[in-house]
């Protein structure tokens, strides 16, 4: 037993220290592994899985826009990355470099990519000449480097999975439209599917990505009151197709350079899940990326018919579409409630000699711990219900946790005191110089979150140096 | 219409310039682009949605045997890749190597993973402490690389996309039935979705993987007549397990270590797709990995109720889980058949003011060229069936292709005479000495594919050297 001991010994509580808190559960609910490589993780069959469920949802819904996959090299020639000045400005510093293929030296370097902005414009200039061959809109699904100095599971780490979608469009409009587009499609996503509520807006200069004219951001609140950038939407101008020599011929007969946006989700996703819903029991995950939306787990299992039950009810549970397994191995029953927990599992079915005489089974569910008693013969409906259920109520808490922890501040010593005292965003209005963002970030190490699409004046100065201001700032400490 | 034209441009016949053909094919038909870098390829959108239809279906038929997937790191430190004696020999050379990340350079160099064994090995020795840990069956999406000095689309170049199976267990029978699943499914696969015919067999000693005990492989016959390895599945013994001290505790409490295979199928069956099915009109789709198994094609679209109807009828067909696209482009029709042609997809479907006023339709075959009248009121039905004869006539047809091109030589004038002259496998009988393989390699460039499952007895002495026979191999000039 000494192996399955380990999964459910306690994890520490999470007011206790929630970084421990968060580091025992992705390590107990086994969904990485440190490995051999220092700043690379291995993600292990349960994290693999959330993530295989994020992606096939958010990849429908880029189909429905019309975006189409393809695979790009992973490396990019040095003299291709230094083609956009701010772009290799802002990532030179943190790639991994390729400097021998077999047993020879290589004559150009190559950086294992951290982003793929340079390799897609190479490409749109040779495929993009006509009207005609626009929009471009690419993405893939592929590992990407940074050289990072620290490694947190899922939210920072030397390499991680990600999504980068890149396209190129006629008019300036249509990107802008694009960027937005796809930024709202991120946040309708976290919301239905992951359960998350986001807070989307824009970067300061200070805040965005390096190359870009405008960089959009959904960001979220964990539990412990930091924020996390969750996904990011860049509109490029004609920036990089200036750089890269990018032109088509209009309908006019007459060159112009294309317009470009890059948008991008990663596995850091699994991170904000953990944060944002777990608890001392453990992972909690929302039932539209949870492996198994239910877990039966036969009481007395060995009593004729137990187990032909369970499995006659998964296959029922099954057919309707639902991600079921039944536990039927041979820990007591409460140690496999305690796994069940512990792995973040919406539902667990509860099922013995008794309630089968009975013509029922017991519905607990992870997100309040209520037990439902079902009828067996209304199980295969009531279970979705459930589960529905279960996603609603777990974006509605996570919301209200969110609303609760979002404070505002019209002055700088209140805006300090939120800032160190009470975990979560603090709202203040920003004169919209980066000299603020940096006194801000000396004082408080909190930053920029975004300035929010829906703006509200809460008042007609700069919070840090009383200058008129220019826009509200959502502001927090952040991952 | 510059570049419309360019697609449906002639493209070079197969048996003028087979290689030419090929090459025209996968850039003609957008599959993939050659990218700025050296040896890496673009895989455009065309060209991925074939490879997400392999992977989909790839996928699923894997997780039925328990296969649960994962994600490793990218990079092997050299102390790990040198674990394995024979495993670093064979991959050193070929290898791509990162020697500074960041602004550092790095303490110990690293592998950009030609494949992952190793890795694997690393981490089974952390998880796997009990029987009740095993079997392990872990499977990789991912790209490797391996530094190849040439580069042909699909079949070799120096990034690829594979995927790549490890398991352990704790019996070598266990490992070594696994390995042979694997290769079932692999060649299952291949039959069944890609419409090709597979040799199965296990490759000599000089051809199998490095490091492994055994190495099983399916091989298929191109048009010209090549052979091409398609998917190979290997048992490691222990011997993995002793370098990386992989061991665990079994039911008596004894110590062992574990037995381990692993198995890969890459991004080169696309090009076993082109190779064995298209023809001089170009790309030829088996429908359950083409993209769009029918074009609607209007004719005369500008007249009222064509395009309305041709909508209509995508819809339908959309709704009985066909891939279906309305080419509406301003086209002419016949160009668009071309096009059809060209691209690939398995039938079209012609609808114009005539056929609507009698209620009918033209389905085109790509694979026979026939013209099947259908009611429109019978589409929805007759498509289905006209696919799955589609699929079914083409593997019969690659079948007969290969059938027809197996030949048997049993001595060695015979044998160089069909190596040289007959396009096709050639199968010998081998006395299991590799000066044999050597010396066929040296005088006709052939190679040994592998020695079948289903083994005949041609002939009591080797085809090379006269000694008694120990198998039957399947010879043959190979991609």
């Amino acid at each position: 037993m000494a192996e399955d001991k380990k999964q459910v010994e306690a994890i520490t509580s999470m007011s206790e220290d929630f970084a421990q808190w968060y580091t025992d559960i992705v390590l107990k609910a086994e969904l990485v592994d440190y490995s051999s490589v220092k700043g690379c993780l291995v993600i292990k069959p349960a994290g693999y899985a959330i993530w295989e469920l994020i992606q096939k949802q958010l990849d429908e819904r880029f189909k429905e826009t019309g975006v189409e996959n393809v695979y790009m090299p992973m490396f990019i020639p040095e003299s291709l990355l230094e083609k956009e000045k701010d772009h290799v400005e802002g990532f030179a510093p943190e790639v991994a470099w390729v400097t021998q293929g077999g047993l020879e030296p290589l004559q150009e370097r190559l950086v294992v990519r951290p982003t793929s902005e340079t390799l897609f414009c190479d490409l749109y200039a040779n495929i993009v000449h006509s009207y005609r061959d626009l929009p471009k809109v690419y993405n893939q699904w592929c590992s990407v480097v940074r050289w990072e100095k620290t490694t947190r599971p899922f939210l920072r780490s030397r390499e991680f999975l990600w999504q980068e979608g890149h396209t190129a469009h006629a008019t300036a409009e249509e990107a802008e439209e694009r960027t937005k587009q796809m930024l709202n499609l991120y946040a309708q996503f976290c919301e239905e599917v992951l359960a998350i509520p986001m807070v989307k807006g824009r970067k300061t200069d200070k805040e965005k990505f390096a190359g870009a004219e405008a960089t959009y951001t959904i960001e979220a609140l964990m539990h412990d009151g930091k924020a996390l950038q969750s996904g990011t939407s860049h509109n490029f101008g004609d920036g990089f197709a200036r750089a890269f020599n990018i032109q088509y011929t209009d309908k006019d007969n007459k060159l112009s350079y294309v317009y470009q946006t890059s948008w991008g989700m990663t596995t850091r996703l699994i991170g904000a899940v953990i944060m944002v819903h777990g608890d001392d029991n453990g992972l909690k995950l929302p039932p539209r990326v949870a492996p198994f939306q239910t877990v039966i787990i036969p009481i007395m299992q060995n009593k004729p018919g137990v187990l032909d039950k369970a499995n006659e009810l998964a296959a029922a549970l099954k057919a309707k579409g639902i991600r079921v397994k039944v536990d039927d191995t041979d820990k007591r029953p409460g140690f496999k409630f305690s796994e069940q927990e512990m792995r973040g599992f919406p539902t667990r079915i509860e099922i013995g000699p008794k309630d089968i005489e009975a013509g029922t089974c017991i519905v607990a569910r992870r997100d309040t711990g209520e037990k439902i008693t079902v009828s067996l013969s209304e199980i295969e409906t009531k279970l979705p219900e459930i589960l529905d259920d279960i996603q609603k109520n777990m974006l509605e808490t996570a919301r209200k946790h969110r609303d609760a922890h979002t404070f505002s501040a019209t002055n700088y010593e209140e805006f300090v005191d939120a800032i160190n005292n009470k975990p979560g965003f603090v709202k203040a209005m920003w004169c919209g110089n980066v000299e603020c963002e940096n006194k801000i970030k000396d004082d408080t190490t909190a930053t920029s979150r975004c300035m929010p699409f829906e703006q509200e004046k809460i008042s007609d100065v700069c919070v840090c140096c009383g200058k008129p201001a220019k826009a509200l700032v959502y502001w927090g400490k952040a991952y």
